[in-house]
């Protein structure tokens, strides 16, 4: 390299913060790798449909029962359990749309879900949070903020995956509205409700409208809070979980419809046997979605791996895992619909473990034509915890993904092949002038790699990848803006909680 | 799980040393993923082809010039280099097998080189080692010992890809002698040899020959010894890889020709040019092979990554190196080609780094349709050292990936409708027959994955995935035992590196 061109480098990087990547959408240039042969693929539609047919899903939910009984299926009231004949699953599934779009309040941060698109969200759920000087603790609100504020720091994080923490130190029956406050004010992206019961989501959606200065109503065109629908596999849907389906559908907000197909566990013990399982309860309930409001945007979820053989305990990122995931994809695609997955691992610590499970995780949401990578930043313990130090890491990772689908241009400017009459057999090429003119952008920038050579990495003071992303996190925290929402409409979504906190006092959350 | 499952799993694992997959062949079952459209593979073929005709290679050998100008190339023998008319590239490459087998003194563990078939193989020619007890050291014969020790233990290993340390305290003109009679005593693989001049791969040649108990000649039919030829980026072959290349080829053993396009210092900045420049030097210097003795197996190899854009250190692991490989795949096949690629790093701890950058590294590998993977365990530092925990971290990276490319089986027995009839909606599988019958086999066992909860592993000291790495390799040491070499055929290895060294003591090594 060229002493002016290290120089101007030098430069650039001099109290810039962490280098990341720009925000942008990504499209996934390449087409998805299959593990599942076409034969393969009706096969397991096919035993889906009988699975469906002949065992059906139990809906513990009568409100449900009768839609579902008037769509065409046959319902035993008794035991609510539903079988589906396989026209009406076709028929219905058929309904759905291949994508859609989903908006935040600044509309510059809107994103699409399904196509070749791939969008990149956080950890949602855990109850734990940790980081390397404070140790592992139970959730406050004060951590969901701080690693709010660190998914709205992080350019790569397309959407909110719900509570990176749960807020244990606030009422259960309200913390929704506290997470949605979080959200509205502390990031620009969109977010993930939690479709347990249809309240929460109704709540959600009231305060993104306020948030972007519309009528809810606005949001059955424009939506802005996506939710998984857990199912509770083996083929059950509960009361709550199908309030909430019927809540976001009816709405026009996209339900990520999401069986856990724990192999061995909550479905057979082979990849055979719970892909069959996963596609039975997630076509079941995607049918009864479009049965509630055809056309309403949906998503395919799959969420297949497989436990511990020696304690029973789910495992993630395993080979298992990454087939799983893949064949999902092919799955999803052969019904038209978006498809979500995940970067899930089981390590205890932000570790080579947590990193090789990730990224095992996340090859195959990323080549197998995964569209919503949720739990995409922050996961450890197999969901139990959220880390600081590993919402860095999997940032890292995630960006290197989104450049690595990137198209490859092949032109001739591109091959430059005037370069060689430059450079010599046995020279180098960094002051060529087709290196020149490229060197700036040529290359993905790393935000917690070190590729310094060994002896200036021990002068350094040795710093692991785990301790640089520890150092990177209070840099993002100690540099964190509020975007800029509007101060009127975060005075009226400061009253919308207020008042909702004191009606749920008054009659409970329904 | 049930009691019985848990307790015949516990009793298993009580005494067994660390868990591994068996050694066995891997076959690929998945079409690779392709990021090069088949309009882009033409057109760097193209561009290749013009700069091989155009601006040619450089070699600095005369009996390779003279080789080159009989089989049609125009060579000009004051500047040594040597333009290839594109009918004379296409007439020679069109030679060269498709596939290869490679042999070992066990006839069980031969390998094949090239169609669906991926061969992990180990680290070579680091001058350091490193392990946590220890730290970071120049490599000795000892540590070389050991580390092929550990190459044997690991049962995911294919072949040895050359010394995993350098010896630095043996003399740098016979410690050839040494580290082949390491690898052929102390494993039962095949392994490189060093194409640095003639003589070093004639003398493994001769070495391993003695070690099967056959002539030297038998190796043309059924090969031993592999090596890499670099190219010396840009286009130039130097004198003494090209002298190890037509000894490798003369005895029809694998030359594995590797140019090191290094985007924006030994080869342009961009991934076109990078390509374009690596299919030329290995077309060119694959071409020659096939001069020299046509039909010898040959392997196409692939190493293109990027330079660092701050310092001008080699990066590795990164979103480019991905895509590189998985293109240098795509060209491979193009001409029907084994595939070399790599699994490699920028890292100088074995930490969250080492593992994701090694994952992008070995993702592309396997999808990308890599048949050798070269440096696959234990290499640290971008190749300036070899770790002994990152050894052991990289074997279970490669078990899972072997895993991973199984043929997926989709048939009425898998996927097990029946054993819904024994599981309710909500229930759970680990008691069904359907479990039962395949739990023992089902899953991957993982060599260095913790899967146990917070708690459990806290309570066991908090032994992160390095750490553990290293309980690991130690017990393979402690438990390791030399694959059993007939003693008649170890005294003869005995004596002709006795003789060797006086010779070469007495001659210099020519």
């Amino acid at each position: 390299m060229t002493e002016t061109v290290r120089a101007r480098r030098t430069r650039e990087r001099v109290g810039s913060g962490p280098k990341q990547m720009p925000w942008r959408r990504v499209e996934n240039s390449f087409r998805p790798l299959e593990v599942l042969s076409a034969e393969q693929i009706e096969r397991i539609h096919i035993a889906s449909l009988k699975l469906l047919s002949d065992f059906g899903l139990e809906f513990q939910n009568d409100e449900a029962l009768g839609i579902l009984a008037a769509g065409g299926a046959q319902v035993d009231m008794g035991t609510r359990m539903v079988r589906f004949p396989s026209d009406v699953v076709e028929h219905f599934i058929a309904q759905a749309p291949a994508t859609a779009e989903v908006y935040s309040w600044n509309p510059e941060k809107r994103i699409g879900v399904g196509g070749t698109e791939i969008a990149f969200g956080t950890v949602g759920g855990p109850p734990n949070c940790s980081d390397l000087e404070r140790g592992r603790r139970p959730g406050t609100y004060r951590d969901q903020c701080d690693l709010i504020r660190l998914e709205q720091s992080l350019n790569v994080i397309h959407f909110c995956g719900g509570a990176p923490v749960e807020a244990i130190d606030l009422p259960a029956d309200t913390r929704h509205l506290d997470t949605a406050f979080a959200f509205l004010t502390l990031t620009d992206r969109p977010f993930f409700g939690r479709a347990i019961g249809a309240t929460r989501i109704a709540d959600a959606m009231a305060m993104a409208a306020i948030a972007r200065g519309v009528d809810v109503s606005a949001l059955s065109t424009q939506p802005a809070i996506m939710s998984v629908i857990s199912v509770n596999s083996p083929r059950r849907v509960d009361q709550e979980m199908a309030n909430g389906l019927m809540q976001l559908v009816r709405a026009r907000q996209p339900a990520i419809v999401t069986p856990f197909t724990l192999q061995g566990a909550m479905s057979p013990v082979t990849l055979a046997g719970a892909l069959v399982q996963q596609n039975a309860e997630a076509l079941g309930v995607l049918a009864f979605a479009q049965m509630v409001n055809p056309g309403a945007p949906v998503v395919y979820g799959g969420f297949t791996s497989n436990v511990d053989m020696r304690s029973g305990a789910p495992a993630f990122g395993t080979p298992e895992y990454a087939r799983a995931a893949i064949a999902g994809g092919q799955l999803a695609r052969r019904y038209r619909l978006p498809y979500r997955t995940s970067n899930v691992n089981a390590s205890n610590a932000v570790d080579a473990q947590a990193a090789y499970e990730s990224e095992m995780s996340l090859w195959a949401a990323v080549i197998g034509g995964g569209n919503l990578i949720h739990h995409g930043a922050g996961w450890l313990e197999g969901g139990l915890c959220a880390s600081f130090e590993k919402m860095v890491l999997d940032a890292e990772m995630m960006q290197m993904m989104a450049e690595f689908v990137r198209p490859v241009v092949i032109d001739d400017a591109e091959i430059g092949l005037s370069a060689h009459e430059e450079v010599a057999a046995g020279g180098h090429f960094f002051g060529s002038a087709h290196t020149l003119e490229r060197f700036e952008t040529a290359f993905y920038q790393p935000m917690v790699s070190d590729w310094r050579n060994y002896e200036a990495w021990k002068e350094a003071g040795s710093i692991d990848a785990t301790r640089r992303a520890h150092l990177i996190w209070k840099e993002l925290l100690a540099n964190y803006q509020a975007p800029p929402l509007d101060i009127a409409r975060k005075e009226a979504l400061v009253e919308y909680v207020a008042r909702r906190k004191a009606e749920i006092a008054k009659t409970g959350l329904d």
